[in-house]
């Protein structure tokens, strides 16, 4: 089925899920990914959340739509195969740590050797170069370099972390704008380039005001966490109601409304109430109006409902078990049903981006490890189905039934 | 000077930070982005961050290599003039709330009417279709639907916010990624297409275990938030050192590296120590070990030189003021210093992707309200000068001197 990527082939030597984010988003835009494992066990991820026998949820939702190769890459004869692949594809991507592919004799000037406008696009957590660049590295490790950590929690204890992985899976769909975007440089110049992008990088560039109003108050503000509340306007942040909380944006020209809603138009225009700045300075006293007029709701949905009937900005704070069954995640595809083979049926976060030409997420399917040895090896290759048994039974070839 | 975008030419109607987060990245990758900012104020950011006289950093950060074009679109005229730069793109970019662009005049049935092979981007916080679609929504209302917040902060209390804008940025970047595959496509088939993304399918798109191990279970798993600590491998965390706090990432592989760090060999075989299922079992206990070894450093610092000495995953938890410094940081431009007309030298966060091709980063400007409506009127559409300064006289076109 086409799609936006259309004959685009990508060899993937990513594992887990900054670099696996990178192929799955284009493979969802319908680019052909050949994901290279590792003999004998395959992407690290393989081993994670088998809650259906044998078979990886979490592979499974990172990795719909790739063909995969599970190869012995101590095996000369296993190199040798890789290398000849990088001839047949327009994208190699990794997220080994920095020098590894040169290691393995697939630095981006041997890749170029073989395949002169290729685009190498490498993904780190701290970027191919700099004095932290071999350090080992994850999502919550950049996240810490980055200050987004010294950002979330209480003001007067240590940070929280999220438990998310919006630094992997950001990174990359970074990852991926940077190579689609190569790709039409070398579809208009014939040029290829290595492409880069780290964890650290993408963490950053997510700083709202903070790194600005630093630097550009000559170090005097120096922005932190604030607890549950926004720390630039207000009332903005999270709140208690009877039985949990809600999430209130109720700044800017949004007070008006929440002060509708609380049938309270003299905060309007009263003194010390009248815009952000002088409700931010009194902070605690504002929560506390808001939070003893939500008392007086039953339960969360209640306030909410009466708040957005008066236009306030306003969320309950879902759990995971309630975000499944939203009405609204469920019908957009947000949650996304995935149907596997093996596993059966169950839910994954769903892709983000619509195509209107395309308007049916593509019917990809996971593949069990080295599925696509002899497909790739002989079509790609043009080798022969004896030489494919020969590397089998050598064990450069590798298979497993999930 | 050209990048991988060159040639590419949008008109962007977006405000505030998701929509000119991607039009940020399309200009730093080269393209020509004409930003239609509404008189008489222009980007409600230009009254934010005004640090430096009357200069907005934050107008600064999002809007660099941008050209302004400030026009009345409640004006007949205003808004012609805006139609017929439809023409002249190759992909409109806007993060009105859904409807807001057919109700101008602008859906993209009329938009295809003016060029019939457009890229409309259409950003919005919860997609433009589904029962919440009309609800009035920002980053944390997004992240609240998504399930994200309700997994940060401690077991026992209310959730935490970020204090980054995780949601709005990647959404940009998601929504970049989409314009450039519609080029693509759009380059070998001629056709163009509408894509969409929402803040709360980017942030549902970031779980990495919690919505399969939930659905995979059958609901029996309940994801929710664990605290200073992942709730899947242990050691995994945040944790309290002399004068602040470490992350430190001593799961799998990792865990011998950090008995070593600390001395403690026998814990790498030890029952109840030998591995993360059974290590997250007794959680309170390990982090109580590592913490107790932890004080016994003299401050942060310390203590990660010295689980770095050993390969442990670990860093110091940044503020603001102290990533702006952190020399791997500065040396790779992750923080960057713009040097602007009014405001002066001051750091933003940089541009994540870098490509070998285009090894300096495009020396962008960012521009004064209006500071291209002639240049845009007259070199685009062809009017003349004379035209320029009727409407500018009448109104229709403002400009102002920041």
């Amino acid at each position: 089925m086409p799609h936006v990527l259309d004959g685009v082939r990508v060899l993937d030597f990513t594992r887990v899920l900054a670099g696996p984010s990178c192929t799955r988003s284009l493979a969802e835009m319908g680019a052909e990914v050949i994901k290279i494992e590792p003999a004998p066990g395959g992407d690290l991820t393989r081993r994670i959340s088998k809650l259906r026998g044998e078979r990886s949820l979490y592979y499974i939702q990172q990795n719909r739509g790739k063909k995969s190769v599970c190869v012995d890459l101590r095996d000369p004869r296993g190199m040798e195969l890789v290398a000849s692949l990088v001839e047949k594809v327009d994208v190699v991507v990794e997220n080994y740590r920095p020098g590894t592919m040169a290691e393995m004799g697939l630095g981006y000037e041997e890749l170029k050797k073989r395949k002169p406008d290729v685009i190498l696009c490498s993904i780190s957590a701290f970027g191919q170069t700099g004095p932290l660049a071999n350090q080992p590295g994850y999502d919550y490790i950049a996240q810490a370099y980055s200050g987004v950590t010294s950002m979330i929690g209480p003001t007067d204890d240590g940070p929280y972390m999220t438990l998310a992985a919006l630094g992997d899976v950001n990174t990359g769909v970074q990852a991926a704008l940077a190579v689609v975007g190569a790709l039409r440089h070398r579809d208009r110049t014939g040029e290829g380039q290595w492409v880069e992008v780290s964890l650290l990088d993408v963490y950053y560039h997510c700083h709202e005001v903070s790194v600005h109003s630093h630097t550009g108050s000559g170090g005097q503000i120096k922005p932190t966490r604030s607890g549950r509340h926004m720390n630039y306007v207000c009332p903005a942040g999270i709140f208690r109601v009877t039985g949990g909380f809600v999430m209130i944006m109720g700044f800017l020209h949004h007070w008006k409304d929440l002060c509708a809603a609380m049938e309270r138009p003299d905060l309007v225009t009263a003194a010390g109430w009248d815009n952000d700045l002088v409700r931010l300075e009194r902070r605690d006293e504002v929560v506390a109006t808001i939070e003893r007029w939500l008392a007086g709701f039953p339960d969360v949905a209640a306030a909410v409902a009466h708040m957005q009937q008066h236009g306030v900005p306003v969320a309950p704070i879902l759990s995971i078990e309630e975000t499944v069954k939203h009405p609204h995640l469920v019908e957009r595809g947000t949650v996304r049903t995935v149907k596997d083979r093996y596993a059966g049926e169950f839910q994954v976060p769903g892709f983000p981006l619509r195509f209107s030409a395309f308007p049916e997420p593509l019917p990809l399917e996971a593949a069990t490890l080295g599925e696509h040895n002899a497909d790739v090896v002989c079509t790609l290759l043009g080798r022969s189905r004896e030489e494919v048994e020969r590397l089998t039974e050598a064990g450069v070839l590798q298979q497993r039934e999930v």
